[in-house]
């Protein structure tokens, strides 16, 4: 009985979770209200302030879920199909890519709009956008090192793995507002010449498909 | 009489553009009500609505406003104490870098702030994101144009200048989150590497001083 109640408790607050995020991702945190929020969860306000005080509340949620999501969902399937480090790199992008494509342009990535969006937020909910760029660029990271090797010996990796974030986080963004694939593609490409210049015969280990 | 008549709306219409440009640009479309910008401004509803029916038309003034000023406010300066094309390029970072620091890392670049933003806005409004996006990257096209023979004959000049579009906005996005400068330099001195690369001796051109 105890259990049936937390599983209940449970399936509320993920559903709270999964609406405001796919709401915040498509409409903006601001344009989010709370009304839309309960609606479409199915939720009574109750229930929403139970659980998460503020809107704000449920925002830091959110992205505790992307934070915990970016292995299973963004890292893991592209380290998983893909062997070599570089590579990886590339399709972690290709998977920007994909969404920005079904999407119409339109989604772009959440973290990057939350980012540009709440400048004046709580320090725990913008620590949590720092957390969420750390992880990705950490996973970034990992490929980089694990290509040591291959680039120049003065190439500074953690700064490296950053830069990627940047061309990932800028492509989106040209994207989204020139509604083409254009713009990131481009982004990508410069990318991927810098990286020839830094790792000659990267293309080469790419796998003849 | 009729010129005063006509210099008083000019007024008005002006005032209301700046202020709604700077509450835009401090704290976002979505979160700025018409009522702060008519109280900040000091207009009466009925003269906002004679000059810009809707909010999205008054963001439109702005986004022109900006377009306008893409020479006088950014990069005439730059383009008037630098010579040398390629520090140019970087000389246009640098305000970037300066007005994230004055503004304690929360303004960054308003055009991106939008393009993020915007996500279901009119395609008028896209487009005047876009112009702004394109006046930008000209501007660099050209800085990189006058360099054209420092460039391997390879190098795609028109998507180099989209990328260093990309790169001040992933750098600018980073650095407001972390709120700290150090993202946006990471970023830049990354570029620099790049540049460095395409065209070496490139630093050897800034002046000593």
């Amino acid at each position: 009985m105890v259990h049936a109640v937390e599983d209940e408790a449970r399936t509320t607050r993920d559903r709270l979770i999964e609406t405001a995020r796919e709401l915040f991702h498509r409409q903006g945190y601001n344009s989010t209200g709370v009304a839309q929020i309960l609606k479409e969860a199915g939720v009574r306000s109750g229930s929403l302030y139970y659980f998460f005080p503020s809107k704000e509340d449920l925002l830091v949620a959110v992205l505790e879920w992307y934070q915990e999501n970016l292995w299973p969902v963004v890292m893991g399937p592209v380290f998983e199909k893909v062997t070599d480090p570089i590579e990886r790199v590339f399709g972690v992008l290709a998977i920007y890519r994909e969404a920005l494509r079904t999407t119409g342009f339109t989604f772009g990535c959440p973290i990057g709009n939350l980012a540009l969006e709440m400048s004046d937020c709580r320090p725990e909910t913008r620590r949590m956008i720092v957390e969420n760029f750390e992880g990705w660029r950490l996973a970034i990271r990992k490929c980089l090192d694990d290509a040591a090797d291959r680039f120049p010996p003065d190439i500074d990796r953690e700064r490296l793995s950053a830069f990627v974030l940047t061309v990932m986080e800028g492509g989106v963004m040209q994207s989204r507002s020139y509604r083409s694939i254009e713009p990131f593609d481009a982004a990508v490409a410069q990318l991927r010449d810098y990286f020839e210049r830094l790792a000659p015969g990267t293309r080469k280990s790419e796998p003849v498909s």
